[in-house]
């Protein structure tokens, strides 16, 4: 083949291959695929709470009480024990462990905190409408971190430099459990990460390579987009198993809500949050979109099908905001001691 | 009064005042305290550890497997577990509680990990010379993160960022449990918190307050600091207890070395590390102060005294290195799984 051919050719393909990536866009944008935004303003609207909005002084005083295993009743258990920030915002077991090493009783798996901001409701029945509500239940669980409200404000009152802090974050400067909640689902919203699939939907052709495009285009076609979608990627209440029953499980095992219905998990970061489904039956992602095929659109996925959706998904691994390992305040004589029992 | 006088009395007050703190500072000296140098080159040779020399690369890869909960056969329990850098580098309750919520048998408290470095051995019985031999030790115990040596190096080379992470620390690259132990009490070295007390020992005759001189020299006048001494201002065997028995427990709880010797903590942040002793017996400072008095100095101080020492080793809570918390690698189908039984 002589140069100018060549050349011609690769041109050729390089437009035919920019057109259509062009029409990916278009075609995961369509299907309801959005990116999280690279525009600051853009990305504050969409995380932020206006009942209680975000500043500075909330989402630190948010990522100390987020780290204190001080608002747990043995001062052992802090939210980042079972959504841990260093691996995936998640505990990397199948059913959360918690107070007097109590594994969730309806065996549940700790869904990750990164990116929940994007969830339609919160817990895997949907049960709470966002962080903020949900973040009063883990502490006060019996399996989970064991506190009371009160002890909770006891605690965190009992230490000048958090009095000060909430003073500084809040008019009134009061602290309650709801606050203190409050403030922790704020620091949650933060937790956001951007990856290459969200430069890819913003007009970035080249962010994915081949095979996650080939991915990405089978995941659509084949309808995993139905459930997951949107920015969170995931995060409505849909009936599960949908089609064929779940191998893993009875769903009595876990009842959703009023129509069954479980929570579809984000795929953010899914390469590193293994084990899958509320659950945590499989540690293997191919297995995971193995079933998924089965029991949510009852297909066969072949080995190829799901290896290109593998790669897929690894473009959805995204950036963890840097976060400075809060120093927390210290107890003092009036804060009530822990209870291990 | 006259102004011309007011000054002159006023000039000679601050000299006076300076004469007594310099002479506070060579008193202090002579009585064997030593600050943490601000010199950086100093302060490397004091914590350096020649067979195994600091690099940017072994801190960095140190500071992952402390905070790395994969290294407990749980999945869930990490060095910072206990040892929280949150909170002191200890875990605020009386005895250790670590798998299958287990407490420490001989009930031992957790003694902070900061400015450990400056012991003169590790563990309550000193039974191991350094760090590095002591990392090894909670990692395999079967109530802290009972994991065994082989399950530990299999979970850690499963992991492809973590074996390159070790090619760039060691030479040899190759991942062994006494290398995963070394690169934390490498990390665990350069936990050490400058204070207002190093100042003030470096010639900063304004760095401690008046009150805190003066408990300094109740400190030694009393002869606390026989014990506790050096950088460390404490790390040294000593009998326990030395004069009169401690109310708190009989010896029989913890027998030490083969004289009965228990390891002097270090008083460094002393403020932030309650409970106290080491069966985490006594929550509040004065009262270890008071106990402290009778049964290793046989003498009553009072309430004055106590206070003002109380005063001095406020000036022992130091700064805190800046910590990023980690990202650590995804787990992959080659890690074995987390087992919580």
């Amino acid at each position: 083949m002589n140069k100018k051919i060549m050349i011609s050719l690769a041109v050729s393909m390089a437009f035919t291959a920019g057109a259509s990536a062009q029409t990916l866009i278009q075609t995961a944008k369509n299907a309801g695929l959005k990116p999280i935004p690279s525009d600051k303003k853009a990305l504050m609207k969409l995380i932020d709470n206006p009942k209680n909005p975000i500043t500075d002084e909330k989402v630190e005083l948010g990522k100390k009480l987020y780290f204190d295993p001080r608002l747990s009743k043995s001062n052992l258990i802090s939210c980042n024990t079972c959504h841990n920030l260093a691996i995936g915002g998640v505990d990397g077991v199948s059913a959360a462990i918690g107070h007097k090493w109590t594994a969730n009783p309806h065996h549940l798996n700790s869904p990750t905190v990164y990116n929940a901001v994007f969830m339609d409701k919160q817990f895997w029945d949907g049960r709470e409408p966002d962080l903020e509500a949900q973040a009063q239940g883990p502490m006060q669980a019996a399996p989970e971190m064991a506190i009371s409200k009160e002890m909770a404000v006891k605690r965190i009152s009992s230490m000048p430099e958090y009095v000060k802090e909430f003073k500084k974050a809040y008019k009134d400067g009061k602290i309650t459990f709801k606050k203190i909640a409050d403030t922790i689902g704020l620091f949650e919203r933060t937790l956001v990460t951007p990856s290459p699939f969200d430069k890819f939907l913003e007009g970035d052709k080249n962010a994915l390579t081949k095979t996650q495009k080939e991915g990405l285009k089978i995941f659509i076609d084949k309808g995993c987009v139905s459930c997951h979608t949107g920015v969170g990627i995931g995060g409505s209440m849909q009936p599960f198993p949908a089609v064929k029953p779940y191998k893993y499980a009875n769903i009595g095992d876990f009842k959703g809500d009023k129509e069954s219905r479980v929570k579809t998990p984000t795929l953010r970061n899914i390469t590193e949050t293994a084990p899958y489904f509320h659950n945590g039956a499989v540690w293997s992602l191919d297995e995971a979109i193995k079933i998924m095929g089965e029991t949510q659109l009852g297909i066969d996925l072949n080995d190829k099908e799901i290896s290109a959706i593998k790669t897929f998904l690894t473009s959805l691994t995204g950036k963890k905001p840097d976060i400075k390992y809060p120093m927390l305040p210290a107890v003092t004589s009036k804060t009530p001691k822990p209870d291990a029992k």
